[in-house]
C-alpha cells in the first residue's frame, strides 16, 4: 500500500523552494500563485512566448492551464512545454474546459502530441474529453462533476501517454496506468468557489518541482486540498458563506499539518491494472 | 407595484444552474466567478475569439464588461454578442469607463449598434456616456459616482436601446423605459472595494440566465448587493477594514436569506413615464 | 532628518482623490487597486495600446509594473510613459523580474531609457540588474531577497536615473541619490502573499498622485506596508495563516492609523553621499 509522508514531502518543499512556472488563466492566478507560496514554493506567472522558453528553463516545475486560453497562451504553453522537456523540468497539464468548445479541445491535443506530461488533472468530464469521449463540461467550474469518477478512465489516460493522472470530484482518483488510488476526502464547498481545481494542480506542480514523484505529488497534492476543504468547511461559523470559505482554506493550505493530514486520509488502492 | 420574490428568484437559479459566460476584466473576474457561484450559478470566463461563439452558445447569459478592453477583447465581445442574439441568450452590458476614452466609448457604440442588450448596468457617468452627454467618469471605480442618479437617464437610455438599465450609487434605478425604480439600500463601504459594479452586473447576468425577466433581474441584483453591503458594513468591528467587507460581503452575497433581504429592501416607484 | 508625516499625506489623498493610472500584471491587479481605493484614491487598470495615451493624461499617476509583461503591454507602457512625461505625471516603475529573462531585462532598459521615472521599487536582485549587475532574481515573489539590501545600490540607481528609488527587503531602502534611508519595519509573512511588492508600488503612487514629494511618498508607502505587516502578523491566532493575514493586511491598509505608524516607524538615515 501507498504510504504517503507529508511531513517529508512538505519539508522538501520548504528545503528546496521549487520555482513554479505558470501559464495559466488570469481569474485564479493569484490563488494559485499563493498555495505555492503558502506550501513554502515560488510562483512565477509569465506566458509571454518571448520569454517563457528562458523563464521555464529556471523552473522546477511547469503547470499548463487552459482556463483562459488564447492563441498567444498556447503559443507560449507549447514553446515553454517543449523546453521543459528538453530539461528534464516536470510538466503539468490543467485541461480547463476541455471539451468545452473545439479551440480548447484541439489546444489539448496539440498539446499532449508535442509535449510529455508528468501529470494531468481534471475533472470526469475534462478527463473524458482527453480521451475523444463524449459528455464534455458545462463552464470551467468543477460543480457539475461533483459525482465519483471511474478508476478506468484515469488509468486509461494515464496509460495512452505514460503520465499520471488525477481526476477530481466526490472522490479523487489518481492513477498511473498501473496503480490506481481512490482519495475519499474532500467537502462540496470546495465547487463553491472558484479556482480549487487549479489550486490543486499547482499544489501538485509544487510537490513535483520538488522531486516527489508523479504519483506520490497527485496522492499529495489532491489529499492536502481535500482535507483541508473538510476542515475549512468544519471551521466556519453558520453565518459564514464562501468568503470565509475563501480565507479559511488558503489558511489551512499555509499551514499543513502533517499530523492533521495523516489522521484524515482515507486513501484506498482502487485495482491494480497489470 | 413591482413584488420581487428573492425566494422564488434564488431558489430557480439553484433549480437551473444557468450557466453565466463572461467575457470581462482580469481584476474582479475572479469576484464575478465567485458571485456566480455563491447564487448557484456556474460562471464561465473565456475571451478568446477563436471559441467565444461555441462557448456562448452553451450558456443561459453573457455578460460583457468593458472593465480592460482590449482590441481582442472587443472582437470577442462583438462575436459573442451576436451569436447570443441569435440564439436568443440574454446579454447584459456593463461599459466600465465609457466615455473616459474615445477608444471604450466608440467600443460601447460598436456593441450598441450591432447586439441587443438585455439589461445594461452602469454608474451615472457611464450611462450619460452612452447617452453622448458630458460628464465622463474619473477612473473606473464608482467612488465619484456616488451621488443619486437622475431616473430619466435610465429609462431614456432604456428606451433609445429598448432595453432595461441600472444605474448604481446612493440610490439606483432600474427602468425599463416605462416603468422605473428606485431601490434605496447600499452603503458607501460598497465604493472602497474594487468590483462592487462588476459583480452586481454578473448578479443580474445569474437571475436573467435562470429566465427571470430583466426588470426583475435587475432590481433582485441590484437590491441584493445593496442590502448585503449593509448587512456586511453593521457586522464589522472597529477594527477591520476593506480586507474583511469584502470576505463578509462574499459571505452574505453566498447565502442570501430571501427573509432578510425581503425586510430590509427599499424600493418605489419612481415614475411611470406613459 | 527626514519627518514623515502620515496624517497630513492621507488627508492630502482623501482630499484630492488621486487617479492612479496602472498598465500592470494580471496577477495583483485586484489587490493593487484594493489598496489605492483603501487609501483614499481611485485606481485605473488600462493597457490597451489603444486608450493609455488618453488614460494616463486624466491621471495623477502612472504605474508600470513587469510582472506579467507581453508585447502589447510593454508598448502601452511606452507610450502612456512618454505622455505621462510629456504632462509632468509621476510615473513609476516596478521592475518585476528584471533580470530573469532578456525580454524583461530589454523592456526595463527600454523603458529606462525612453520615460524619466519618478520613482522606482524593486527587490535588491531586480534593482542590481537594472544596474547590469550580476545575481538575477528567481522568479517574481520577494522571498529569496529577505535580506538586508545595500544602500549603495539604491543611491546609484538613483544618481543614474536622476530618479529616487526603494528597495525592499528584510531591510527597506529609499534613496534619490543624495538622501540615503533605511526603514526597519517589516515582518517576513510579508513575503507568503503574493503582490505584497506590488501594492508597495501602488501605495507610493498613490502618494505621488496626491503630490508628495518622491522621497516622502517612498518613505511613506513602504513603511505605511512594512509596518502593517508587523500589525497584521500580530493580530493573527495560531490557526490564521496566510489567508487571514491578507485580509488582516488589508484592513490595516485602509484603516491607516496616523498614530499607529508614527510609534512603530524605524526611520535612519543611512549616508549623505555628498
Amino acid at each position: 500500500m501507498m504510504k504517503l509522508d507529508f511531513e517529508e514531502a512538505l519539508l522538501r518543499i520548504r528545503e528546496s523552494r521549487p520555482l513554479v512556472h505558470h501559464i495559466t488563466n488570469y481569474v485564479t492566478a493569484c490563488d494559485c500563485a499563493n498555495v505555492v507560496l503558502g506550501l513554502g514554493g515560488s510562483p512565477v506567472m509569465a506566458d509571454s512566448p518571448e520569454e517563457v522558453v528562458e523563464m521555464v528553463s529556471m523552473a522546477s516545475a511547469l503547470v499548463l492551464n487552459l482556463g483562459t486560453l488564447s492563441r498567444d497562451r498556447l503559443e507560449a504553453m507549447l514553446r515553454a512545454g517543449k523546453e521543459a522537456n528538453r530539461k528534464g523540468i516536470p510538466v503539468l497539464l490543467d485541461p480547463v474546459g476541455a471539451g468545452a468548445t473545439v479551440f480548447r479541445s484541439q489546444a489539448a491535443k496539440s498539446l499532449l502530441e508535442q509535449i510529455t506530461f508528468a501529470f494531468i488533472r481534471g475533472n470526469e468530464s475534462e478527463i473524458r474529453s482527453l480521451l475523444g469521449l463524449a459528455g464534455g463540461p458545462r463552464g470551467v467550474d468543477t460543480r457539475d462533476s461533483f459525482t465519483e469518477p471511474s478508476t478506468e478512465l484515469a488509468a486509461k489516460l494515464a496509460r495512452t501517454y505514460a503520465t499520471t493522472v488525477g481526476v477530481t470530484g466526490a472522490v479523487d482518483i489518481v492513477s498511473d496506468g498501473r496503480k490506481t488510488y481512490r482519495v475519499r476526502n474532500g467537502h462540496p464547498m470546495l465547487t463553491t468557489i472558484t479556482g480549487t481545481g487549479c489550486m490543486t494542480t499547482s499544489l501538485i506542480g509544487t510537490f513535483l518541482g520538488a522531486h516527489v514523484s508523479p504519483l506520490k505529488s497527485g496522492l499529495l497534492g489532491i489529499s492536502l486540498m481535500a482535507i483541508s476543504g473538510e476542515l475549512t468547511a468544519e471551521s466556519l461559523t453558520p453565518e459564514q458563506g464562501t468568503g470565509h470559505f475563501h480565507s479559511h482554506l488558503m489558511d489551512f493550505l499555509s499551514r499543513s499539518v502533517a499530523n492533521d493530514l495523516r489522521e484524515r486520509l482515507h486513501l484506498e488502492e482502487a485495482t491494480n491494472h497489470d
